[in-house]
């Protein structure tokens, strides 16, 4: 499954782009007043192959849940347990990422990867590993897949965090969950993830991949202190040491300091952009997928818009390499899915501008 | 009335922004996780004075629409027809504020302060000046209030744009709109602006409330090339060298360099401060105009909400000036409301977090 993911991963559309810029060009408004909107509703073209591209409506978060036994290193202040009861508060609509679907009016779909703790409901496992999905998820009604690969990784200052089996398992479960989405009729997916302790690995799949020291890939998480910071920075550089994981290898990678939501992630861009279909990250665990998304498929980069900017400089190192400017920039650092939710209304703007703005011709405006 | 609605705007009410910060600490996230939507959940706490604040629901565009005498300097180089031209494409729905509009679920008026051309429909004024309004407005259907002051400013390079009576009635007319889109059941006002040459009056209210430099005020509006934009600045240089306005006198600010939608929105902002609802500003034009509504009262600024950054520089020194921090920044430079609108659902959001999210406690999430 992978590989024909990534087979089936192409350029953008470089006539539907033509044209989107061509139509830009004769809407009511001044040439380039939207500024960054303009270029992506361009891309968008791209992405779909057509101009207009379709409006990206019918989104659907997808948030993997998973643990981490770097955990045991005290990278966090947070117990462990709390990632299965945060899977709880997402299926019971009180988690900030609820409140965020609601008013977005996007699906949200809980993926079990890898939650340590026993999970309270569960849907039934489907046999493409996917989950059961009947129609398409309701907005209001938030669901949970399981499809536990293990429950948790492996501490990676130890042994590597995953098998290569069990990394490719959860690539394939990430590929499969957006494809349920999008034959339900998803326009976009959204990226979102629950995981104590999951901006570790992330910092570690960031420095694996650009290059980038320990201390520039490593943030302060939920918000850790001084101590527990410089200390989470020797956790990552120990992992870093111990694996030296090759960036050409993304599966070897992930196994050796990922996480299962971030190869699960992976997955699910990669997914998303075979689909052709947008797909919007959230923080700095989405850029940190999506960094391997693009080592297993460089074009799959054309398929992603950057939701927002963490506050963790994990995220602005992978953007920067991605080649990815953010739509909003507020400081958040809460994950979930949040900050991708926050910048799905401009996503959605910059198309409808495509489809329901008049022309200076059809307005019957002056032009300059 | 410009007087009573000054006096009726006060400072933030402090216990019920204490309250908003309590609830935030107990909310089933990382402490600061939400960035700048949670200190932007507690101002709005202190405007309403309750905790949660009422949802901004109801959101209502206002566009104020003007032409200006200095378009005979030639500073841009759109024909000032397209100000009426474009007011008929909001009424048809045609224009990008429309479509952010009804994505957003937002109504748009277009209030007629002073369009030099004759426009094709129009309710009829009210006795107070603020034209015909029953019921709330629907988000679907544009509608025009006709309050025309004069047909377009007074060329400022030669004489006042308009006298203190006319900046006077231009104020008040913002005022009774803001004042009947919140007794029409708002629970947002947005700043929207429609005037070939506008952003030549923004520049020099700019250069006049802050004092910065012509050239530092002074930007490309629409996109004018380099010898217009050059002699642009040198237009807002002579405006200013002409009536030396004196910042402690808005309203004399206004009447010698403003232009009649940049007066309305002053008081349209006062109106919005006054009722303590908050006013979402747009660019730079709505920016020009806060900066008056800050002369004349300190304390409405804590109702502003800077909804985005106009590429207009002339915008960002405004926002330094006013202390706020604006929450998109993607290059716009359209106007007409459209970078409010896209920054509307970040403000919705910030609140509703305070309504929907569960507490750790309720939630039964453990705490670090």
């Amino acid at each position: 499954m992978l590989e024909n993911t990534i087979a089936a991963i192409g350029p953008l559309d470089e006539s539907a782009m033509t044209a989107a810029r061509q139509l830009q060009a004769r809407l009511t408004k001044p040439a380039g007043s939207l500024g960054a909107l303009e270029e992506l509703s361009v891309r968008l073209a791209g992405l779909a192959g057509s101009c207009p591209p379709p409006v990206p409506d019918r989104a659907a978060v997808a948030i993997f849940a998973g643990d981490h036994g770097v955990h045991a290193q005290r990278v966090s202040p947070w117990p462990q347990e709390v990632t299965g009861q945060m899977v709880a508060n997402f299926l019971a609509g009180g988690a900030v990422v609820n409140a965020f679907a609601r008013q977005a009016g996007a699906s949200v779909t809980v993926i079990d990867v890898g939650v340590a703790a026993p999970l309270p409901v569960a849907d039934v496992a489907g046999p493409d590993g996917a989950g059961t999905l009947h129609g398409a998820p309701e907005p209001a009604v938030p669901r949970l897949v399981s499809t536990p690969i293990r429950a948790g990784t492996r501490d990676m200052t130890v042994t590597a965090a995953m098998t290569r089996q069990e990394a490719r398992t959860a690539v394939e479960v990430g590929i499969a969950n957006a494809g349920k989405l999008v034959d339900a009729g998803a326009g976009i997916l959204l990226t979102g993830d629950m995981g104590i302790a999951n901006t570790t690995p992330a910092a570690a799949l960031i420095a694996a991949f650009t290059g980038v020291d320990a201390a520039e890939a490593t943030g302060r998480g939920t918000g850790v202190d001084d101590p527990t910071y410089q200390h989470k920075i020797e956790v990552v550089r120990a992992a870093l040491r111990r694996h030296t994981p090759d960036p050409a290898d993304p599966l070897g990678v992930l196994a050796a300091v990922g996480g299962l939501e971030h190869a699960a992630l992976t997955g699910f861009v990669l997914g998303a952009a075979a689909r052709r279909v947008p797909v919007l990250l959230d923080g700095v665990i989405a850029v940190s997928a999506a960094l391997a998304a693009a080592a297993f498929a460089p074009d799959s980069v054309a398929a992603m818009v950057a939701g927002h900017r963490s506050a963790e400089p994990g995220a602005t190192v992978a953007l920067r390499r991605l080649g990815l400017t953010p739509l909003i920039d507020l400081g958040l650092r809460l994950g979930e899915g949040t900050g991708a939710l926050l910048a799905l209304p401009v996503v959605t703007g910059a198309v409808r501008v495509l489809h329901e703005v008049a022309t200076f011709d059809s307005a019957g405006v002056a032009e300059k």
